[in-house]
């Protein structure tokens, strides 16, 4: 029988109740004669209490004890998911990541799936089981030993097993019913996307739109799975939400398919530096060794050998990069000034049809300047283009933007 | 070297603060040179927590998806007990169940342990480890399944790890500092025993002095295992709480080590029933079968080939035995009357130095008849006498028996 990968997060699995609500999810798929993998998230809030415990007993905690912990929170609704099918006679059996067993590597609290042999679940299916309910987010180490994928890891492992499986899909249930064009709620026409490829789905990601954990769209793209985004709060049709999938499944696209945002960035610029090789690896290795997540970064022309060298970073992380600049200034790097802006904000337009249709850099850059809105930095790569503006204009550009490039209207 | 079992109980990790108080006291034996093996009970609550979701799920719950998630809260804990101890710069690390392995048989949710291969936790103390924290009621079943041990099996883990790894002691802490001669609440004189019998133990377990999970005694008795029970809320020297032990390692004793009871009983008496060979299995396959636990059992002397024949159960199960008779009078069973009295309970007098000396038992016949208190039913063992009197002369009865044997003095 075919195999589906149905995954529901911690919201959807809150109560005993909101357990019931899920399986009867899984009851309809079965029904229609998938065999079904359920991966189950901790009920929400469990995992945070698990966190606090750890860090309240070891500040530097030992990360194998951590992950010893906090995955106990994913055995627990793997077993109730798992009850609750049997009570609606759908046979279940809970698996916990050791049992499968999910093989990662050794790095405690950020693991890798690295295998998923599909032997015994298989067997099983075959024996007429019908629902393997899988402890999402960990896995057992080389040594035996339990670990966790980190932070929103149920997304990883739900698409490792669609793969490991060779799944007709992956149903990612989560709290919202799908990815938007662009934040419904700083924009009322944002409409939900029927499908979008991959790689739009990985710059909205970073971008900031939460909707999937990063990580599992790349292990989605490289193994081509299926990735459905769908509420688990509202009645499911086989059309809802929305797929994430390989571009050429996608017949019509628009252009752009979003807006995407981000609103605490901040822009530095070292005004004349040096311009020699190797100053930019100084500059962004120091930085890097503070712990700044450096976003955009531009080199402006330089004039006699002397180059600004500007680049945007979350807010939070100012104080923290200034400091790191400061360090090494007149040793290993000279400038003039440093210019910090920490009152910027990103808007990006994304979409896989740029590649094929120029003028869309030159479309957006006029839609803002309409609006009186002056652009500080530009970056663009094949599918996205990224401008810092300043924050107060956030929402016009947004707006303004999605109306421009009639995002409301399907393509 | 030796090694030490220390066990600690679900108020004795209730919070982090907790088992840091635990931990300190692991800390002294490990100072002392133990290599320790520490078992964990879940924070108390938790299970209770975890085992309320499963009934709220499902009434008729699949014991396999009971233990999965009912064990979970042990494996918190035991994480929690090795990152503090890593804090205390103690080299620990946790296990879990199947980790270790502890072998269980297939019996969900009363398993029975069945070995513990002492070789991985042995190596690692070995290689410099020198505390082993264990999450303790679980187990792992022939099929890979995760396997409890019931209610209180804590304890028999502990216990089963002290066998297993031939500890010099089993030291069980929990939230009363020892075993005494009678509850404290209903004698005043009631005194905390240094050493106590096995066998008495048992005895006492039994009778509802519930410190102790009665198979974990059972299983320190076969093993020989030296069990010391002791309060995890007090400073503890080497001689504190009680140790139960052989009854050759105790070498002077009192006749009557405690005096024990139990309040809620029943009395139920079979007037004139046909004096045959059979009759005794009838009646309490009868009453097996409707699940009611018959304690004490009374056949008095026949007459013309009828006889009367009494027993005592918990009063709250005097309704399920009475309609379980009723169901076979006239059929298997032939009555006159069925004569309950629910308003009686039973206190006994415990001691191994009862089997060598006589007239303990006419004592104890004679302090009560003394207090004007009349005897229904007694029946005895080799090291306990047990009477059913009414329930009013209860704590009469206690103090008396306490004050006549002499139990406020040590041996």
């Amino acid at each position: 029988m075919p195999v589906l990968v149905m995954k529901f997060g911690g919201t959807s699995v809150a109560t005993p109740d909101r357990i019931k609500r899920a399986a009867k999810r899984v009851g309809v798929e079965v029904a229609k004669g998938y065999d079904v993998i359920v991966i189950v998230s901790a009920m929400s809030g469990e995992t945070n209490k698990l966190v606090g415990y750890v860090e309240e007993t070891s500040p530097l905690f030992d990360a194998r004890e951590y992950d010893a912990v906090v995955s106990s929170g994913e055995n627990v609704t793997a077993g109730l998911m798992a009850l609750t099918l049997q009570e609606m006679d759908i046979p279940a059996r809970s698996w916990q990541g050791w049992q499968v067993p999910v093989m990662t590597t050794s790095a405690h609290s950020s693991a890798r799936i690295e295998d998923i042999p599909p032997d015994n679940i298989t067997a099983r299916f075959a024996q007429g089981m019908r629902v393997a309910v899988v402890a999402g987010f960990q896995g057992i180490s080389p040594e035996g030993r339990i670990t966790t994928l980190g932070r929103g890891g149920s997304d990883t492992t739900a698409v490792a097993f669609a793969a490991a499986f060779g799944a007709e899909r992956c149903d990612i249930y989560t709290d919202v019913d799908g990815v938007y064009t662009t934040d419904p709620r700083i924009c009322d026409k944002a409409r939900k996307l029927d499908r979008i490829a991959f790689e739009e789905m990985l710059e909205l990601a970073s971008l900031g739109a939460k909707v999937l954990q990063t990580r599992s769209v790349e292990l989605a793209m490289r193994y081509n799975v299926k990735l459905r985004v769908l509420s688990s709060f509202e009645e499911q049709s086989d059309e809802a939400g929305t797929l994430v999938c390989d571009e050429e499944e996608i017949m019509e696209s628009n252009v752009v398919s979003g807006v995407a945002y981000s609103r605490d960035e901040a822009k530095m610029t070292l005004l004349s530096v040096a311009d020699r090789p190797g100053i930019a690896s100084i500059i962004f290795g120091a930085l890097s060794d503070a712990g700044v997540n450096v976003d955009m970064i531009v080199q402006n022309i330089s004039e006699e050998g002397r180059t600004d060298m500007t680049f945007s970073l979350p807010t939070n992380q100012v104080a923290r990069a200034e400091r790191a600049m400061n360090d090494i200034r007149g040793k290993d790097l000279n400038f003039a000034e440093l210019v910090t802006d920490d009152n910027v904000c990103k808007v990006s337009v994304v979409g896989i049809g740029m590649r094929s249709q120029s003028g869309v850099a030159a479309k957006m850059f006029k839609v803002l300047s309409d609006e009186g809105i002056n652009i500080r930095v530009i970056t663009t790569s094949e599918i996205k283009i990224s401008v810092l503006i300043d924050r107060k204009y956030m929402e016009l550009a947004v707006q303004a933007l999605h109306d421009a490039f009639e995002l409301e209207k399907a393509a």
